[in-house]
């Protein structure tokens, strides 16, 4: 390719993701740059690209003027103030009319923040999430764009080609006005959290409960995800359970510490849930067991101080496994469930007006949480698009009735053998206060009231009362 | 008294807990002012300290005016713009050298830009969290005050004699620099929140799981709160099963609705472990859970679409009230030693050089959170300052292991009947993963690595790695 050859799209940041977009682009055919301080990754774009229509640059100037006008280019850096600095160096380079996405984490109110000042430049500003990781960015990744819909509908033919694809359709469709696209990444990823911990203590109620090897295992996730259970997280770790260390013929992941990372969406899907009262505690319960898992110090310690025999569960296994497969089953379901509850609050309070069915539906292929399940999640949102609440469709109460007995089963043979199952435990004292007509709330109430003055309602009586409660009225 | 009186203290904000500090501090034996723009209010105070030395003015600048300099003045409102609000209207009418206290549940990250905004203006400044709720700020609190040390000092012997007391000592000490005060009181009302969501949940296994009436239950709760369950809030608790509905032949609580309130303190403590990586589960799954409970209209739904026979649990009452004690204390413990937990963390994180002995002091008497238990945790950190985790200190390990039977016991059969017990459940899986020396979470980063490329640490050797997992090595 020659130098002087003008590119349709330009990205900044050539890591894992950006890099696999660029590549991806250029096989539908698009005429596309990148550009990173890096030198060795603009190297390895070029050695990737050398037989396709790409091109990366180091010197920032020249990528931008390698661009045709008016220019689109996607940032995929590091959230934080690193899209800040890119964003500073961009806009003097940069004319009015000119599209410049996000397609990094970042956190929604930053995105809120810098719609507002690339506006106010005359640049066309989205944020779009997009899920897939390595894979999924170079083959179709699921990608979710929100804000400037004008510029977004420029940019609409190279996204819905390089989407992935179900039933002929592509994953990728306008989210809605503002952070939209960015808040429903991230609650996308919360939802990934509570699913990643809900596999983790299958693993952990097999390997300790079961005694079960890892080859029996990973049969056990190979099964299960040639069944309901099917999804992209399972279809890995069946794979990862048969990945051997190098040059052993044990496991790798037996040799893996195990103090799990995380780089900030889950919690920020905790933290804003809380915000607008939206309660996930599925993904709250997989956000503190990673922040658990990094004091291993300390539950060495505490794992002397407590010790106990051997975790025992007098039960048959085979029937177990199939409880522990329903257990799943529910505990994902309700996973889903509180994500999506978390989305109908998020559209009403931002007013982002979400499509929960569209969006059920583009995250069925390239990303993280697709599965079979997604399309349950489809169909009842397209069943009733005002549906307040997951749980509350025909067809899913049908798969939760029919699964909350093996969660049951499963929960009480784990808390008596001692084996921590926290995340399968909230997602069914969830489900179990989200049907209670009458919670012990009115208790907490009462206790409020007493030591606080902060008033109580009353059933079936309008208005707010305050009681003198240390005045004994018998 | 003359309104030409100088007084020593001033507060600003008459609602409960300012008018109750006030009358605390004249009847300690000090001439104090108070002010607020709601003349009922200022009329109030009049009122009931009209044999006492104490003034309320509906004028602000009357109000500055009638202070001895240095001023000392302390605000008793709303967190959040009405603190700023007031510091603005206030700022003008001071002195260089006045002190100025903000008594009210602020936000810590307030109260840091607060401190360096009046601190550059002259003006000493320190956040001060107050707990006891009416009856406390009246008859004795227990404060928290943190920042500006000298300012402190200065109000020292007001605070000592209005504080509660326990064994002669006040319930009141510096607790560090910049927003700590704030903070370590945000952490009591995190704590706070654990509590009531257990007592919540007891009321619940009782009512509907061993079908006890109001009397019976109210029974437990009286002869729970003469043994080591003795607290405040278990002391408020049976209190409320003796109150009928005014005129009626029924408890009050029967009649108030099972939507729980909250304003915020317990939200922001889960929301700043969280950026803190400190897991306090069972604390999140008490906000959850009042968030839960205004969802009272979906709740009702879903008890007809998921409804069931009535709960059934086959136990000897006598035998599971034993057990229910039992669960009730561990779980209590696991909330305390949450809460400790991400004090430790905030103190390193914040450089606050927390004394957790001496917090646990001041804690006994005075609060919301004062219990029996709190004289454990006061030893557990006296033998040890430095005690990484409360549930490492050897005494409670005895109070553990004694009683984390009788949570298993007590989930296994609510698990079974399909009675919601979120909190019990969440602190048995903190436990239960607090002492396993592997956890889980080996998966969990194999599956990051697997598909973000975000890399993984192994055991026993230093180091980050990544490996291409699509490619089969065997």
């Amino acid at each position: 390719m020659s130098d002087t050859t003008k590119y349709a799209f330009g990205m900044i940041g050539l890591g894992t993701m950006g890099r696999s977009l660029l590549l991806n682009m250029a096989d539908h055919g698009f005429a596309v740059a990148g550009h990173d301080k890096d030198a060795s990754k603009v190297a390895s774009l070029n050695e990737e690209g050398k037989d396709k229509d790409v091109k990366g640059f180091g010197d920032v100037a020249e990528f931008i003027h390698s661009l045709t006008t008016p220019r689109a280019i996607m940032m995929l850096v590091p959230a934080g103030k690193i899209v800040d600095a890119v964003i500073d160096e961009l806009t003097p380079l940069l004319d009015k009319g000119d599209i410049l996405i996000d397609g990094g984490n970042s956190h929604f109110t930053d995105t809120n923040r810098r719609v507002d000042e690339l506006e106010a430049k005359g640049l066309h500003f989205f944020g779009m999430g997009v899920s897939g990781g390595e894979e999924g960015a170079r083959r179709g990744p699921s990608m979710m764009p929100g804000g400037d819909k004008e510029a977004y509908n420029v940019m609409k033919p190279i996204f819905e080609a390089i989407a992935a694809h179900v039933n002929g359709e592509p994953c990728v469709t306008y989210i809605g006005p503002g952070a939209s696209g960015h808040f429903v990444k991230m609650v996308h990823n919360g939802i990934e959290y509570g699913l990643m911990q809900l596999i983790a203590e299958t693993y952990e109620i097999m390997k300790k409960g079961l005694k079960m090897d890892n080859a029996s295992i990973g049969e056990v996730y190979t099964k299960w995800n040639e069944g309901r259970l099917q999804s992209f997280l399972m279809d890995i770790t069946k794979d990862i359970f048969a990945f051997n260390a190098p040059g052993t013929d044990h496991l790798l992941i037996d040799d893996i510490k195990d103090e799990a990372r995380a780089k900030g969406t889950g919690k920020w899907t905790s933290q804003v849930a809380m915000d607008l009262q939206a309660p996930i505690p599925t993904i709250d319960s997989a956000v503190s067991m990673r922040d658990l898992s990094k004091y291993k110090q300390l539950r060495e310690q505490a794992s002397t101080l407590y010790s106990q025999a051997e975790p025992e569960m007098d039960v048959d296994k085979e029937e177990f496994l199939a409880a522990l497969e329903q257990a799943f089953y529910f505990s994902m379901i309700i996973s889903y469930a509180q994500g999506m509850h978390l989305l109908t609050n998020a559209s009403t309070e931002y007013k982002y007006d979400l499509k929960l069915g569209e969006i059920a539906k583009i995250w069925r292929g390239g990303c993280i949480i697709r599965s079979a399940f997604l399309n349950d999640i489809f169909n009842a949102y397209q069943n009733d698009p005002q549906l307040a609440h997951l749980l509350l469709d025909g067809g899913v109460e049908d798969l939760v009735s029919e699964t909350v007995k093996g969660a049951r089963k499963v929960l009480s043979a784990t808390i008596g053998a001692g084996i921590a199952a926290p995340a399968f435990a909230a997602s069914l004292s969830y489900f179990d206060n989200f049907r209670n007509k009458r919670m012990p709330s009115n208790l907490t109430q009462a206790q409020r009231d007493y030591f606080g003055a902060h008033t109580y309602e009353l059933i079936g009586k309008e208005g707010v009362f305050h009681t003198q409660w240390t005045k004994k009225n018998d």
